[in-house]
């Protein structure tokens, strides 16, 4: 036996997620068929970890066992010719025997991308999540910095979680800004101009925001409950400040609401070895 | 009765093309009846000329003649709230009585994408063409420059044309090559490698390529013909001067073949004055 590791990307849209449902149609269902349609072999697939219904990912790395003789160098191309569109394998090489996808996962890497310009970007729709008016990006910035380290992220998470322990470590976070071209600002004469914002939100910021969030591990709709807490300091409706009460009440009703998955991408999934 | 001018992007692969059509499900019959819903009127939409099915535009150009006294801007973010999300006014005005989106154009930009790496964009994947192995860039340059200025296009518009006549100029044409980056060329272990890639097709390039063509009015499935035929100079099935002589020959079945619908865009219409 073989193990392969597989890095894979996906849009999200169209699937309930990566992990395998009752009701089918996940990443992780279209990769074993793909795998069975190659090999012949119904292989059990280990992801990194779960992406809810409508997350993307660029960097998503499974493995699974096989008796195949194909060289792993050969699944990758072998694999895109059997996967619907909206999933590519990026590479495909072999592992020790002992690696495991999820247990041996000791960083993930998430982007959260907001578009704060007046009309959504036709051709990133599917993959931001669209905030028509600007947001206070230095206050955003203010707050993310109480969420770095080791923290108990209970306020940040699904209180269906079942987790024994929400302790969790976020390694490195960062904003970015990609502002607004001038063009859109200044020459659009859609109803609210620059000065409009100016005038309405001063100081605040239009253009691409993305959330950069590394942690050892996330629970349950972490980063989206990050990303709408965030989201809400940037529309002033609370200060940055409040980032670190929300932390310390453990309580979920303190945070901001679960933003939409489909500004969520898994860019990235880091193993001592691989 | 003013008229109103509307600049338009849309995603079209889920559309049956610009123009109504007797199956319905085009651009024109959304835009159309969004209108109706904001204003109660049912009004005749003039686009700068059709898009066919699958194809996109970042700036279609649309007029209609309305006695709504909603003011020009605002029409702009009323109607997208109440299109889909894959159709989006950028901008509305005023414009004189006599403007006519398709009789007034002057000028027409089209951009086609051929995404030359092994792997597809997934998040591009609906808007360019993946052709999986490299072209020969600079000889799709030579064979462009055949089709600069006027010539009966008859080779590169489809044979069901009724155009009295094929006589069309192209003002300006360029190729944009956006290189591969050298983390996929080299470090992706697929099958193909980049010591592959130049065995098998020595001097020939990968990365994304975009073909821009303007013209002061183009014929039926004309671009798409056009990047048909130059993909088969860039993968050296044809000699860049063939261009030249498909050109005489005035005979569709010399060209290449029409390049998927969803590899195109429409990206500008431009009018002596608007």
């Amino acid at each position: 036996m073989r193990n392969i590791a597989l890095i894979v990307g996906y849009d999200g849209t169209d699937y309930s997620g990566f992990q395998c449902q009752p009701h089918g149609n996940t990443i992780q269902d279209h990769l074993e068929q793909a795998i069975f349609v190659l090999s012949g072999e119904r292989v059990k697939l280990h992801g990194s970890g779960r992406t809810d219904a409508g997350v993307h990912a660029t960097g998503q790395v499974a493995n699974f066992h096989t008796t195949s003789s194909i060289p792993a160098e050969r699944w990758a191309l072998a694999l895109n010719a059997r996967l619907p569109n909206d999933i590519v394998i990026h590479s495909a090489f072999s592992v020790p025997d002992h690696f495991h996808a999820r247990r041996g996962a000791i960083r993930k890497t998430y982007c959260y991308t907001i578009n704060c310009n007046r009309i959504p970007n036709l051709f990133q729709r599917r993959y931001e999540f669209h905030h028509p008016l600007p947001l206070d990006f230095q206050a955003m910035q203010q707050g993310l910095v109480y969420l770095l380290g080791e923290h108990d992220f209970t306020s940040f998470t699904s209180p269906l979680s079942k987790k024994a322990s929400h302790v969790r470590t976020i390694l490195d976070a960062r904003l970015e800004l990609e502002p607004a071209s001038v063009n859109v600002l200044t020459e659009s004469n859609l109803y609210h101009t620059s000065e409009w914002d100016e005038q309405h939100y001063p100081g605040m910021q239009r253009g691409v925001i993305r959330l950069y969030v590394s942690g050892n591990g996330f629970l349950y709709n972490m980063v989206r409950i990050i990303a709408g807490t965030l989201i809400q300091v940037g529309e002033r409706k609370r200060k940055p400040e409040e980032v670190a009460t929300i932390l310390e009440a453990k309580d979920r009703s303190k945070a901001g609401p679960t933003a939409v998955p489909h500004g969520l991408t898994l860019c990235e999934v880091e193993y001592e070895q691989f």
